[in-house]
C-alpha cells in the first residue's frame, strides 16, 4: 500500500520546484496550495525560459483551462525539457471535450512529448481515452463507463499513470489500481480544486518516483485537508481560505487516521 | 415588479453555463461568485474556441480590465456566436474613460456585435452614451447629470439594457428603469466588485429573458449578499471570503426581505 | 527618521493611482493590498495604452514574475511614459537569476528607463548587482554577503533607491541606510507576499518624494499589518483574508508602537 504520509513528509523536506504552465482563473491557488504543502511553486509560460525553468524543476505541470495556441507551444518546451531530464510532467485535461480546440491541443501534447500523468474529470479522461461524451464547462458529468477500465486501458496504451478525479478517484498506472475515497461535495462548489489537485499531484511526483502512488497520496492528503477545511466553513469562501491552512497544517495523525486509500481490484 | 428569488432559483435550477473574456485582476472572484450562485463559469479566450464556447453558454460576458488588442478581437467572436444563438452578451465597460484604447476598443465591440447589456459605473456608461467624462482608474467619480435619463436614452439608441452602478444602481431597457438600493460601502474596498456584478448579471440574464429584470434581480442577490458579508467582517479580506459564503447560502427569506428593488418614475 | 505613518495618511488621503504590469499569480493580491492601503490600483498591459496609463498614475510597479518578451516591452513604454512625467517606477525583479530571459530582460529595463526603485530578495537583488549567485524559484536564499554594502553600491552605481527584502529588509538609496525590522515567518508561506511589497513601496512612493523613506515606511506598515495578521491565524489561507483586513484599518497606534525601522551605520 501507500505510505500517505511519508510521501508529504518528502515533500516538505525536499520542497521541490513544481514548474507551472497553467490558467489564468486558478494560478494563485495552484500555487498557494504547492506552497502550503510545502512545495516551491514556479510559473513561466514565456517560450524564452519555459524549457529552462522546467529543466530546474522537479515536475512540470500543464493545465490547459484557459489556453492559447501560444501557450500550448510553451508548454510543449517545457514538457520536452522535464523529459530530457526525467522529471514528471502532468497534464490536467481541463475541459477536454468542451471544444476541437480543446481536444486538438490534448492530443498534440500527448503526441509531442511523454506525459507521465494525465488527469481529468470522468467526461475529460473520456475524452482523451476515445470515447465520445460531452463534457459541460468544466464540470464532472455523469458518465456511464467502467471508468476504472477505462483509466487502466489508457494508461496501458499511453504508457503513463492515468487520474480520473471524482467522489472517487482512481488512479492506474495499467499495473496498479488506487481509489482515493476522501473528499468532500463541498469542492464542487469551490473553483479550482480539479486545478489544485493536478498541482498537488505534481508536487508529489516531483518526490516519489512510483507515479501512481505519488498521485493516489496527493490526492488524499489534498482531500483529507478539504474534509478537514469543511469544519466550520459557511461556503466556498471560507472553505477557500481553511483549505490553505489546513493543507499547511496537516499532520501525520490526520492523515493515519483519515486517509481512505484503497486497492481497487 | 421583479420576482428576484425566482429568478435566482432558476439559476440554481438550470445551472446555466457563463462565459467569460475577463480580466486577470478579478478572474477567479467572477468565476467563483457565478459558481456560488449556482452557475457554471467558463473562461475561454483563445480566438479559435472563444465562439465556439460561446455556442455552449447560455451568456456570455466581456470585460475590457486589462485588454489586449488580441482578447478584444476574439471578444468580438465570442459575441457574435452569442449573438446567433440569441444568447445575452454583457459588456463591462471597465475603466472606460481613461484611456484611448479603452474608449476605441468599447465602441468597436459596440458596433461589431449586439451588446445586450452595457454595465459600468457613472462615469464609464457617460463615456459610452458619449458625455465627456475623465475617470480615475476604475472608481467611479461623481458625476453631475440625471444618470436615469442617461441611462434610458443609452438603452433606447443602443436598444439594449444600460447598467449604471453606485450606491443606487440603475437599470434601464428604455422602457422600464430600476432602480437597486442594495449593497454596502466595503464593496468600494473590495477589488473586484464590480466585476463580480457583471458576471452575476450575466448568470441571470442566462435563465431570466426580460434582461433588466434579470439584471435587477442579479444586482439585488449580489448585494444582499455583500450586506450579509459585512455583519462580521473586519476588512475586505473576510468580506471577500464572507460575499462567497451568502452568495452561495442566500435563502429565500433573506432575499425577500432585504430586496430593494424599486421602480423609477 | 521616516515618520512612517504620516506617509500612509497621505496615501489615504491623496488615493494615488498605483500602474501595474504585473505577474499573473498575484496580480489581485498587488491590487488588493494597495486599494487595502487606500491606494487606487490599475492594471494595464496592452502596448497600446501602458505608457497612457502611467502617464495618469502616481507611480508605475512592474514586476517579471511571469514575464513574456511583449509584457516586458509593455513595461519599458510604461517606463519611459512614467520617468517623462516624473512619477517613480519600481521594478520587482521577481525570479531574477532563474533563467536568462529574467536576467535579461531585468538589464534591458534598467538600460531602456530610469527605475527608481529596484526590489528583490537577496538573491535576486545580487543578481542585479552583477553577484554570481543561483535563485531557486523565487525564494530567497541564503547569500554570503554583506547585504548592506551591495545594496549601497547597486544603488550609488545606478542611482536609485535598492530594496533587498528578507528577515530584515535593506533599504538604501547610496546615502541613507535603513533596517526594517518588521514582519513575520509567515510571510514566507504566502504566495505573493514579496509582489505586495513592491505594489505597496509602489503606493507610498507615489505620495512621498524621498523614496527610500517611502519605501521603508511601505514596508513597514505591510509588515506590521502582517505581524497583526498572524494573530489568529491557522495557516497562509486565514493570514491572506487578515493580511488585508489589518492593512486596511491599521491604525496610528499600532504602527507607532509597532514600527522597527532604523538608520544603518
Amino acid at each position: 500500500m501507500v505510505n500517505v504520509f511519508s510521501v508529504l513528509e518528502k515533500v516538505r523536506r525536499q520542497q521541490p520546484l513544481v514548474h507551472h504552465l497553467t490558467n489564468w482563473v486558478t494560478i494563485f491557488d495552484c500555487a498557494q496550495i504547492v506552497k502550503s504543502f510545502g512545495g516551491s511553486p514556479i510559473m513561466a509560460h514565456a517560450p524564452e525560459e519555459a524549457a529552462d525553468m522546467s529543466r530546474l524543476a522537479g515536475a512540470t505541470v500543464l493545465n490547459i483551462g484557459t489556453l492559447t495556441v501560444e501557450l500550448v507551444d510553451a508548454m510543449k518546451l517545457a514538457a520536452c525539457a522535464a523529459n530530457e531530464k526525467g522529471a514528471p510532467v502532468v497534464l490536467d485535461a481541463c475541459g477536454a471535450g468542451a471544444t476541437k480546440l480543446r481536444d486538438e491541443k490534448c492530443f498534440e501534447l500527448l503526441d509531442t512529448a511523454k506525459i507521465n500523468i494525465i488527469k481529468g474529470n470522468a467526461s475529460e479522461v473520456s475524452r482523451i481515452a476515445g470515447e465520445n461524451v460531452r463534457t459541460k464547462g468544466v464540470d464532472a458529468m455523469k458518465v456511464e463507463h467502467d471508468l476504472v477500465a477505462m483509466a487502466r486501458s489508457l494508461a496501458k496504451r499511453r504508457a503513463c499513470t492515468v487520474v480520473v478525479t471524482g467522489p472517487e478517484d482512481i488512479v492506474s498506472d495499467g499495473k496498479t489500481c488506487y481509489l482515493v475515497k476522501n473528499g468532500h461535495e463541498m469542492m464542487s462548489h469551490l473553483v479550482g480544486t480539479g486545478c489544485m489537485a493536478a498541482s498537488v499531484i505534481g508536487a508529489f511526483a516531483a518526490v516519489e518516483p512510483d507515479l501512481a502512488a505519488a498521485a493516489a497520496a496527493g490526492l488524499s492528503c489534498f482531500e483529507i485537508a478539504a474534509e478537514l477545511a469543511v469544519r466550520g466553513s459557511r461556503g466556498p469562501g471560507s472553505f477557500r481560505a481553511k483549505l490553505f491552512d489546513c493543507a499547511f497544517q496537516l499532520s501525520r495523525q490526520q492523515v493515519e487516521s483519515m486517509q481512505k486509500v484503497e486497492v481497487a481490484e
